[in-house]
């Protein structure tokens, strides 16, 4: 939090102290709690597991919305709370509704708040996932090199380092190549950590539509990248670039954002007059803002012909891939669901033959479809929950379904009135509560939140 | 197809010899095929089961068009098919803007329609679906005396004859309540024949608002008994009345009806200033009506607040009960899946343990479940594809997402401008095809119809 502060400082306003104070309260009260727990067991096994990753995500973001809130910038605790759950979840859904408005020591923190996100949950995915078992996503790390779960704590730490390296040098390069165009430092750093975290926060009001074609390229393809699994780009790093094409989801990735674009640039040509380039800009970077969960807008794709949108609203169910910083149900889960429904088919004709679903040229065992299957029917459960509780709250239709994927997808926009445009300013309170929770439970993979509602997960 | 004609001939219009050519036509096509394919091979396997019963379907719809068509009532053949395979998958949903204006004998056909189709299903729950193994529906048939799938074909005979009985008894009975209350014999049995099927063509523009209170009470209990599982009518009729209320899926049933009427009367007595009785009727009726997929209507629930209608939309995901005429997913499958959730977190928190869902008081393997999610899947692929179809071909967002559960299963009424007031005769000549396809997947259990499109299916 205080390595942003020197750099802060030049942008300070009247609100300068919020981000100060804020510090000191959060050091106090941390310093307090370890002293207080000083003398308890060091014994952390898979429950405490459990609990350290979702209340660390719970008091960050408490603690975290004090600068709003001392500030006087958002005045409602609430408000603030959901900017940096949204932030550190990684959304980017804002109920600000003037960003430029913002003191720019402020818009750095929202932005930064993505960006350690982002840096927490590749350790999340890393270090937790895997132990954890859950929905199926200890199948994609087991190729890197250094991982065998057996003997875990130093090579996940040597891991988890690795990874961070990469994604701090993207961030730098991309803030780098936005300098280089028209934005200053401040807006360049800014949307490089909103990009490589797939956040979606922008510090101005019309989000990238802000910006030059050639910023809103380089972010297409920086999104890409925090989309990809990052054992890919570590692949990539020490030259085996053929391995990257060989991946399944990343081939299944590219194709998704190839079609999908073709499709949405080809309809926009139809029905209006926009100029060819701009058309595929606009496709492009929609389909890799929403498929990535980044929630970047250049186009108000609500206002596209239905059947553009409704590809658009269909990205929002996939997510990005696993080991990214991507939310969402993740392509690889997709894909492996899409397999096995069609093994599913030649299963029916010939019961007795034994016909695992492959990925990767690899079997991969029933135990793991099942633990994708429920994570899926987890999602769905929760996505409809959300749903109705939402319009229970007075939300028509179709902002109820959008803002429910949008903060379970860790995505940002949605459909309704939580468009690429909107904002979530307008939602009632218990929304808000509501939409911050499906936030954390999205962006935990669902399972280490809910389990914690459990009563046996309490029982000694 | 002929039992109704001595009785049809008493209400014959103009278009009176419509029936007598279809029945003709079907009966020299249908000697030809037999004569033609005599020397054949007798053996019928489970490959050729697929084929026999999505093509009884698609047939039966084809042949049972030509009245409409013939009689020029309705003079597209499109809108002819789609009458009819939404009549003979008990679906329900109509292209007629005036139904009033049908001659007797083709309203007649119309409901008949309905009923056969709910023959068929009776006896393709029993015979087939156990025999294919499909979406873990072996299952809930277990109990029923007299069924083991080792041996099946006597006692399989015997026991769709059973099933058919107590059909053909409750129709009888309803007809007979109907007809004492202030309907003719003519609408009596015709509401008869939409109800046991759980299909929901009425012979009045208004459906079942049309009708007196004790009609729509009538009505309601028989919807009910349809979309109960019709080996629990067996054993009620042997007097085991506490083994029907010991089942857990009629247990979930009744409980499914009985909440979400309580939430929606007291909601539509908070927003209206509608009689107690008239509030608690058409919760119930409409709940009923939609969550055993029969589609009938007395109330445009579409008018209702958004949270109430949104509960209705819920239950057209549920269904009717497994071994009932009913549509859709079917509660035990959701009752399971929810069950397994839950039974997830026990698993994420003790993974070594061996912790089985339990239904009935037994363990269900985890293969059922396993096939279960599998269906689930495949209805949600199917779901998602026909609402971006549907949107493809110009629907709104809600009316593709209506029209696409409503048909998908087997409902009728949907959301958007396929309400309970509405039809489907608006909707462009593609979305007709594309709902009569998806109607005859949901009402097939999707797989039986789906199997066909895969090219192993056809390798030797």
């Amino acid at each position: 939090m205080f390595t942003a502060l020197p750099f802060t400082f030049q942008y300070c306003g009247l609100e300068c102290y919020a981000i100060p104070i804020s510090g000191l309260i959060t050091i106090v009260i941390g310093g307090l709690m370890f002293l207080l727990n000083k003398k308890s067991s060091k014994n952390i096994g898979k429950r405490e597991g459990f609990i350290i990753v979702t209340f660390t995500w719970l008091l960050i973001s408490l603690f975290g919305a004090l600068p709003y809130y001392i500030s006087g910038t958002i005045p409602s605790f609430s408000d603030a709370f959901f900017e940096t759950i949204s932030g550190f979840t990684t959304t980017g859904a804002t109920i600000l509704t003037d960003i430029e408005a913002m003191p720019k020591d402020l818009l750095y923190w929202r932005s930064l708040t993505h960006w350690l996100g982002g840096m927490g949950i590749i350790v999340f995915t890393v270090a937790i996932l895997p132990i954890l078992g859950i929905g199926g996503m200890q199948l994609f790390m087991a190729e890197m090199p250094g991982i065998t779960y057996d003997k875990l704590h130093p090579r996940i730490t040597a891991t988890a380092k690795r990874l961070w390296g990469i994604y701090v040098l993207l961030t730098v390069l991309q803030t780098l190549l936005l300098w280089a165009g028209e934005m200053d430092f401040f807006d360049a750093i800014n949307h490089a950590y909103a990009t490589m975290a797939t956040g979606g926060f922008s510090t101005r009001n019309a989000s990238i539509a802000a910006f030059s074609p050639y910023s809103q390229y380089v972010i297409i393809i920086f999104m890409i990248l925090a989309g990809t699994n990052f054992t890919l780009h570590y692949f990539a790093l020490h030259g085996k670039i053929a391995r990257v094409f060989k991946d399944e989801e990343y081939r299944g990735y590219i194709a998704i954002i190839g079609i999908i674009t073709f499709i949405i640039t080809i309809g926009l040509l139809i029905v209006g007059n926009t100029h060819p380039e701009t058309a595929f800009r606009d496709a492009l970077f929609t389909v890799t803002s929403i498929l990535t969960t980044t929630g970047f807008a250049t186009a108000n794709y609500l206002m596209w012909p239905a059947i553009l949108w409704m590809l658009i609203f269909m990205l929002m169910f996939i997510g990005g891939s696993a080991g990214s910083t991507g939310g969402g149900m993740k392509i690889i889960r997709q894909m492996l669901l899409i397999k096995n429904s069609w093994m599913e088919l030649k299963r029916a004709i010939h019961p007795n033959a034994v016909l695992p679903v492959r990925f990767n040229k690899k079997s991969v065992s029933q135990d793991t479809i099942y633990k994708v299957m429920a994570f899926f029917l987890m999602y769905v459960l929760i996505f409809s929950m959300g749903m109705i509780a939402l319009s229970a709250l007075g939300l028509d239709f179709q902002t109820a379904v959008g803002a429910s994927i949008a903060s379970l997808g860790n995505i940002g926009p949605g459909i309704g009135n939580v468009g690429p445009v909107d904002n979530y300013a307008f939602m009632p309170l218990g929304a808000k509560w509501l939409l911050a929770f499906m936030m954390l439970m999205g962006r935990l993979e669902i399972f280490t939140v809910l389990i914690l509602f459990s009563p046996q997960f309490w029982k000694r």
